[in-house]
């Protein structure tokens, strides 16, 4: 870490963060330039809280604090160098494997997810996606079926075999979806939810978590790290598209945060073209651009009769167009060197 | 509600169309122009769910779908039209008086707490402010004293009279909170955390709701809706910065959300230029510069010792500052016919 | 085009505006649904200016005007359904073949180019750039070699047979650029200098036109239209990152308007990976998503010294590190049914 | 400056930067801590160009490069402590006095301007604007009377002895722009067009020089920049409002530029809240909020019936309403110690 003082910074100032560094348990190291004078600090610097170092850049006489060491730790390779691999009922998430998560936005009723859930699983995808508990901007809206739409989305696994992931918002619903579902996914809105982590931290089933639309990096690791640091190893990046100017798209899908969570991360990284985009017909090219960049997996919603689909319809694409995609993303994830 | 079909829409597509409207209830009007086809749908529309409108917006020879009426009704200046006034301890929020909400980011310690409270009082503000459960971006961080700072608090009231605002993060912590607080805060991270929202709609403590750093006019007041909805009509609305390229600012405080929401809404609306900006050298224009667009209150991070902050220090100015600023609040609040 | 009346609207109102657009040489058709009146607007919409629309969403009683035709013509694919395909030197763009511009981001001096010609010679790609013309943040940095680096670019187009692709910042030096350049570019700062793009529009070369970093694709395709309604109409649309909150990459690489614009419009679409993430360690993944999700090119900025590069030195690969690039592009285009 | 290495650079590569940093004629400064070794660069490092700080950054063995001093100088408070105040004919703009900058969006004919400008004589406004120049999204759009519309400017100020403030786009209209108007504008959209504001460093008349709606601070500083090494000390800088996510405005405003550009620069300050938010209905609170923050003046778009201006008629507000506003602004600008 680094500090760096204002101009004319006095002498008595330069002494008083010295002291502030050692009484922290740190040595410093000066360096008087012709202008400005900056001070190291020698020691783990990682150990100290990011709270500490706000109250250095509080200080009038002090310009700048520089950290160079970064916010996480358990979700970083520098701790951990091999892939995490995630293994749910013989589906293998981060390893060799693509993974593609398919269904419908919401869970309408128990014909209508068996009936997708076996296009999904005729299609080759192999989880199945669906939303008992839903997110919705307004209280007016459909706020899904709770537990009976896990019940289910738990018929439509013992009929296909898929294994189940589905979103939880709720602290106190945590212990229920982990009954029935295999995978547990927070969503965007939900991602800075801190006490929803912690719980998850504490859960015995992986996570899916879908970066803030608002996140930076750093802030979509700190947020896995929260989960990991609760005790819980199993959590998936996914980019899920963010919030821009940019209003061809509902959101901008930021690809190029796939190639940089893999190399500064061990997790396995998911991209969903389908909110990532708002548009069924970019679906297909976005998901083989992720793949084309280095994505462990894809979400992808998908419906039987995607029109009359409770939510999400602009986004959702047939599962008749799902055996299309399918066929792609194998194709392209054999030229990679993966497989599905 | 307006349906555009796509050129080229057959007669049958039309047809089907107009079916699927009068299925719902609502009487159609048909418009062929030259090129398009264009079906009103006459009725109460406010009653159709979004949903319902994206799957009118999915279909395939639908090219788009028009609403004009609004997502949320029980927040609308068209529902109510006289302000929300709301009273605590007898200080008043939404009306004429200007109400100051002030205090450190984080209860560090009782001592640390009535100290500024003291302070705060002295100002002439009005409420006191103070995190007992702290969201923070990294697990490493302090995460605040939990219900033992919520006491600290209590503690610093009965020495000053003055009213908490605090934040609450979980739903299993609202029954808690509220038996402290006197307004219970939501964070923006929190926005669009239904489950909270509903769980505060049965909540009977008055809500300061922040705006979502990603968060739109509409979906904004769609939260507040959510609480409103859930029947307890106690809301303030407070505008505490987005999620912008500009990086001079830790967020861009968008003022003109202010008149906007007082002519959209009857909702106090509350302006936090801590938060707002991230920079303690701005935070009094910025305040100023609020109540001259027409906020009704404010909230400023304040602190005995700004640089043994344990959180936001970079934001927080000293209750020395505090003092000046409230002077010139105070000036200006009654040049617009208001008054602290 | 249909005009919505506000709620209350008077008939006087609703006539006036009927009047309006009578003299305007369109016919109307009234719906007066329960609450609100709206009026559609029958005859070639199209002609109407954007001012007009402006006018009629200025009037007070007047709550929204809908307009559904686009606001540019000749970019467009309803206009020309095949796609356009540039020709210089027999290098075809927007065909079958994937086009690979390389160099440096500056011309340094002719030793430099002709040196990394050669090597963008060897790795396969097929035309060169390099700017000579700078539009750089300060005044105090470097500005460019001007006409003498553009004759540096043609000795190296001698040495090489490559064409060259470079900037032009000023509507008075398009007469000079095109004497040497095959293409010319236009820089994201200059998308919406209408000056410069009307002189192109009077070129006779073709035009690499990159997206402004702040521009909705709206506004991508108005701009390209200002060249092909100035005549000419051999333009190149250029994905180079937007703007946005998020910070580990300069720019955000907007993949998702690749399949859009090919969609939308019959120009060739190229990716800029380089520019558009500010990282070199990325560009390999973000050239191949931008192959698998549609693009007809790449415009990569390499250097035989990276560390040496007068600008933009960030985000510059290694020429070695642009033949393993180019293998890999040739790999993928073929997989997608294209080749270089 | 300081020169961060990466975890793990051996001894070798240490020596090579020191190497570099002396050849560039400055002495450095070692500090090994325990994991990483820094090294500072002393003397006067603000002659450094960026492209040798992108150099080092492109190093693949440095880590990070950090630069404390600015990439501006002669716009810098730092160099210039005083105010910078303009003059034009008997009106000041940066001192004591708010200046207040009003007229169409665009001039329409000879009668329509005088019209206009009386209007804004009569309500205490002291310069007239209106563009003759338009930039135009699309080609098909009224781009403006040129030169015409110059000669109408000066004949209503002729009429009423207001100076012009008017739009120059292309660096060859500049001499021409010059013989009519008293203040050049620059739009946002060639705020970084390099050619046009060196041009403007040569020309004779104040500039005022719109934000970018992409621009950071920096940035805009540096484009003014350009124009001040170029010679030409009389720039007003105007924040405009910036492109965010945010949707219920055209652009959001960005009033907390106003107090950092008057601590980080000498030149004045305007702020145009038409343009800055698109919408008539909120002009004057955020006028005032503007003033309350510490502008220097505005820019206003008002006509004498706006729903018959040719373009930007949903931001323009009426002279009548000019003169409500114009009302208020005088009387909080007293409030601030400030006159018109």
């Amino acid at each position: 870490m680094i500090i760096v003082m204002k101009l004319g910074a006095e002498e008595s100032q330069i002494q008083e963060t010295i002291k502030r560094i050692k009484d922290l348990g740190f040595n410093t190291h000066l360096s008087q330039g012709q202008n400005r004078t900056v001070i190291g600090v020698i020691g783990d610097v990682s150990s100290i809280e990011e709270s500490e170092v706000e109250r250095f850049r509080a200080t009038p006489y002090i310009q700048e604090v520089i950290r160079v060491s970064k916010p996480y730790k358990f979700v970083s390779r520098d701790f951990k160098k091999e892939n995490t691999v995630i293994k749910i009922d013989g589906v293998e998430i981060g390893g060799k494997k693509i993974v593609v998560m398919a269904g419908p936005c919401t869970v309408e009723s128990e014909d209508q997810i068996i009936a997708i859930a076996k296009e999904v699983k005729k299609s080759g995808a192999t989880i199945l996606r669906g939303g008992a508990f839903k997110p919705r901007t307004s209280p007016k809206d459909f706020q899904g079926l709770g537990e009976e739409g896990l019940k289910f989305l738990l018929k439509a696994k013992e009929e296909t075999g898929l294994p189940i992931v589905t979103e939880v918002m709720d602290t106190r619903d945590v212990a229920l979806v982990s009954e029935y579902a295999d995978i547990l996914q927070v969503g965007t809105r939900n991602m800075q939810n801190y006490a929803l982590l912690k719980e998850l931290g504490k859960a015995d089933k992986p996570v899916l978590l879908k970066r803030g639309m608002w996140s930076t990096l750093k802030e979509f690791l700190s947020a896995a790290e929260y989960i990991l640091a609760g005790g819980n190893e199993n959590v998936m990046l996914c980019e899920r598209g963010i919030r821009t100017f940019s209003d061809f798209t509902r959101n901008t899908l930021d690809l190029s945060i796939v190639p940089v969570l893999k190399a500064e991360s061990h997790l396995p990284v998911i991209v969903d073209p389908s909110h990532g985009t708002g548009r069924r017909d970019i679906v297909k090219p976005m998901a083989l651009a992720a793949i084309a960049c280095g994505a462990d997996g894809l979400t992808i919603e998908a419906h039987t009769n995607p029109q009359k689909a409770i939510s999400d319809a602009d986004q959702t694409i047939s599962t008749s167009d799902l055996h299309g995609l399918m066929g792609e993303v194998k194709y392209i994830s054999r030229m990679f060197g993966r497989e599905i």
